[in-house]
């Protein structure tokens, strides 16, 4: 059995979209187990525990991850994770993977694929909201699929937004206002927020929404009267009904599951679609399993490991 | 974070069984969280992943076991597990242990504790239906908490039995057909079996039994018959539905839910118990990840283990 400490140094973030975005394929086509997350939760957070098998990949595991917010404060991250991967035809396991890394890649080769999808655009202009280790990887992800023109930042901290854009200064990122930031052809929002910090009237017709923040009960970033204008995509309907964008707007009755458009799998596989350039597309990320056991697969290709005695 | 190759050599049964009675107690009381198992399901096998918290013990993590049949064919274990223990104030993962041997050990000590309570005998003779590594877990258990002065024991294959009875010669054990097997005051069924294979006609007033082998929807080893003579304890009663023994009478109408007499943490709480000697008591085991993490705690404090780069 393998140990991987760092699997996610030296990976090409190309090759993590590709290999996510098969797996959104599969998903789309119906072709994978993955039971919803499991959540127990702590005075101080909580950890999920996420199962799944890719049959096509002959791949199958879990990620293990826990969300403390307060975890900072303590000089640890919030989200540390660990991914198992097992053989399939003996169930042996052959390898486990700090996922702590992986696991901001795979979130941003999700949005990265959703955007590529349902902006219509081959250039783009990004909103971020959010200024955290997912506001870096969707940065990242998204450039690598999509022409990234010009990037406006916005932080709770001012600090952290100018900081942020003197790092990304390469693609000409600004900080600003929250409306300032809204105006953009991609908005992605990556906050722990527990009520709308997006408001209507700043998100014009046409922009695309990765909307990753929401994900545990109670968390929502984006005025659910834009939900109202919008497609929505989900990653999966079980998942984004309980913990998502639209799980509190669904406790409130502001939106209902069959408002639900569909799934990036089935964007993927091209049975859902953007109607018009003027309409606002909306991905709301929970995280799969399936985009863990990708992201492990190709770690393990090239990652540097120890061996472990198990047998 | 620290590996435990081999954390279940130099344990000592009666403080296993000592923890994961404990473990029982708090679940008796509410005390703990526990979703039922999740299976994911492979062509030849499958794997269950089961998280828990144990808040009483400062303890939380998750077990990934598999089941595949055929890997003795193949020169491995059906069943291979790794156990996550997590930090509970920040998330962060603790230990992974090789818990293979340990889920032998921790299922040995919820037969011990079902037989301590619910046979209502200082004294006892074992019957053993099977004679795989559980057949000897739940022996050596048993034998640390309750005087045992024989056991018979039987196997599809009659060596494999001749073998068994010559390995635990101390306790006077002997080999036999499964009639003569069944006439015991403890009845312990290992099998993997489909359909029963312990007769109603076989199994006198008073035997308690300890159900092991189903684990999974479809498995069964006894007569539904004898059912409806006992007093019926699960460990935890959706598992014991969806997988446990009565999984397969429940689905043929032959036993309801409704008839479940309580669970063994009740049992360990003195709030359920055996109502009179001539009862046949039956302990429907599934395994309960929080056996697990009490073991695993066990394990932590004296096993060796090698340290892995995580932070």
């Amino acid at each position: 059995m393998k140990y991987y400490p760092r699997p996610e140094s030296g990976l090409d973030i190309h090759e993590i979209n590709l290999a996510v975005e098969a797996a959104f394929r599969e998903h789309g086509m119906g072709n994978v187990q993955m039971p919803p997350k499991v959540y127990i939760t702590f005075p101080e957070g909580d950890f999920r525990t996420m199962p799944a098998y890719l049959p096509a990949e002959h791949l199958a595991g879990l990620k293990c991850v826990n969300v403390h917010p307060t975890n900072p404060q303590k000089g640890l991250p919030s989200v540390m994770a660990l991914t198992i991967i097992l053989d399939v035809g003996t169930g042996l396991p052959l390898a486990i993977l700090n996922a702590t890394g992986l696991t901001d890649l795979r979130t941003g080769a999700a949005g990265a694929i959703a955007t590529r999808y349902l902006t219509g655009k081959k250039s783009v202009t990004v909103g971020l909201v959010g200024t955290g280790r997912q506001a870096a990887a969707q940065l990242e992800a998204i450039s690598r699929e999509t022409d990234v023109t010009g990037v406006r930042v916005w932080s709770r901290k001012e600090e952290s937004a100018y900081k942020f854009a003197e790092k990304f200064s390469r693609f000409n990122c600004r900080a600003g206002t929250l409306p300032f930031v809204c105006d953009c052809d991609v908005l992605v929002t990556t906050t722990p927020s527990r009520s709308p910090i997006v408001m209507n009237d700043w998100v014009h017709e046409g922009t695309h929404i990765n909307a990753i923040g929401a994900d545990a009960p109670g968390k929502e970033e984006l005025d659910p009267s834009i939900l109202e204008r919008a497609m929505v995509i989900v990653d999966d309907p079980v998942q984004a009904v309980h913990s998502g964008e639209i799980n509190v707007p669904i406790r409130d009755g502001k939106f209902s599951p069959e408002e639900i458009s569909g799934t990036l799998g089935e964007v993927v596989l091209g049975r859902k679609k953007r109607t018009s350039s003027g309409q606002i597309t909306i991905f709301d990320s929970t995280g799969l399993a399936i985009q863990d056991l990708a992201i492990a697969s190709i770690a393990m290709k090239k990652g540097k490991f120890v061996e472990l005695e198990f047998l």
